[in-house]
């Protein structure tokens, strides 16, 4: 157990959501010339709420790696949260496409393709996407913009969550074992959640050991977070999820509660969340933030 | 006229071509734990022919700009080029599925969706664009990627390409004078041109002069490049073409010829050819690929 005390998760959640939020916001004013449609598109999807989770994960590391707000790495720190929030809800707002998983409700609101047409979610996910890379290659610090961009490409591409998803789709029609089940999450989930952590270090200038460390913490989470994802799956309502629950079984997903059952499942979750903290040990009290975010993803329903 | 040879367009097209598609198969075969389907559809559209105008115009005008095979900058202007032609690709195989322009013909083959599904097709026009920021922020030089991921990220999103394409499908409901036609295409298909010289130019290490000097000539070739494509939508059989004609008028979408007349319409590609090879009329003998380039923009089938 840490020796301090540890701030409340969902209030972090909170403001570094709101911070990431307005920062967006300001991006997007940006836009002068492009279509208000297009742009409203976006908004709606970036705007509609969530955890925050990725975002929050980018700049608690940053923290924990001894980033300091209004420093010189501010900005390389919140363009890169804010970047992984863009390209996170670019892939829920391509997921949720009539041609892919045909939701029609997320983060309790109809989805992007409901209100704006298939067309046009499919031109706001892509616009999501060149603009999250645009954003860090016009705020970050230079010398650190690249290796930033290189890791949020890397992590959503056909070795991260693009991969993933293919995994995923295909995964549907078979059933998977432990490991097969646990390459999809690493690459569906895993991949960005662990660059989260990766490029808040980064931001902050770590050294390699510390990089190192913080991703690890990333890899056990990223699990952690894809079986809880799961448990929540059959044992929450639509309600408290914003979105469709009991999908993944009604689709014949594979999921860690129908490999390992919903007990064990936890078990696995808990003993990842172990190792997640174990690995940022080292850094201390400025990883309070972290440490709470981390508890927050295995705890936050179980 | 200058008082050099020009080479052949065709033929730099062809070994320009070549290149790209040699360097974007050894980055393929990086991805060794993609899932084989997601990478075999991004490949079949990669490697479905297409003139390789983008690519091959990076690379001419990072030769015009004083870049030499086997120089130190030749992994910036290469990995550039490859990253064009995927962000050019991924629009395409997007722009083809059925919520959007519906295709079934592209480069002379069926369409990605209609050999891999809607859904591998999306994911596949993803994991373009994902990959094309990862290739330059891996292989261009250091001093070099964070700015030729800036143009390439702006010319492709909200103000640029993407942008394009929501202004073109809003425009079909609706008839546009000839300013907002510019407009459409300065941002559907000159921002990703001019793009392309611009990214040549930064490849090079090109001083401010001369690259304003090739940002006026993407910008007059992008907008030739588009009205010679109206022309050939009006005057082309499928079979020339690669993909379906006459598709314009059909679809009520706002043209040159049908704005300005087919002879007229000419005349102003010729205008923009003209004040194209005006611009780099300082760079001289380096710049003979590039300008037949240009010619060939104007010049392929009219």
């Amino acid at each position: 157990m840490p020796s301090f005390e540890l701030p409340d998760a969902v209030a972090i959640l909170k403001a570094d959501g709101q911070r990431v939020v307005d920062y967006f916001r300001a991006f997007l004013a940006r836009h002068t010339s492009a279509p208000p449609r297009l742009l409203e598109s976006i908004d709606y999807s970036m705007s509609a709420g969530g955890k925050r989770l990725r975002p929050a994960m980018v700049l608690e590391t940053w923290r924990a790696c001894g980033g300091l707000d209004g420093s010189a790495s501010a900005p390389s720190a919140l363009s890169a949260a804010t970047a992984m929030e863009l390209i996170h809800t670019f892939s829920l707002v391509h997921d949720d496409l009539p041609a892919m998983d045909d939701d029609d409700l997320r983060r309790g609101r109809p989805t992007n393709h409901k209100v704006y047409g298939d067309a046009m979610a499919i031109l706001a996910g892509d616009a999501m996407t060149t603009m999250a890379f645009d954003l860090i290659a016009t705020d970050a610090e230079p010398a650190k913009s690249t290796a930033l961009i290189r890791e949020l490409a890397r992590a959503s591409g056909p070795e991260g969550m693009i991969g993933g998803q293919v995994l995923d789709m295909e995964g549907e029609k078979q059933s998977l074992t432990l490991p097969q089940l646990q390459q999809l999450h690493r690459m569906k989930t895993g991949a960005l959640l662990t660059a989260a952590c990766r490029m808040g270090a980064i931001a902050a200038g770590a050294d390699e050991i510390t990089l190192s460390a913080v991703t690890d913490c990333g890899r056990h989470l990223g699990l952690a977070f894809q079986i809880v994802d799961d448990v929540l799956d059959v044992t929450s309502s639509p309600e408290q999820m914003g979105k469709a629950t009991g999908k993944d079984h009604a689709k014949g997903k594979n999921t860690y509660p129908s490999l390992l059952g919903l007990e064990q499942s936890k078990v696995e979750a808990h003993g990842h969340l172990r190792l997640a903290l174990q690995a940022i040990n080292l850094l201390g009290e400025p990883a309070k933030g972290l440490i709470a975010l981390s508890r927050f993803v295995v705890e936050r329903e179980l």
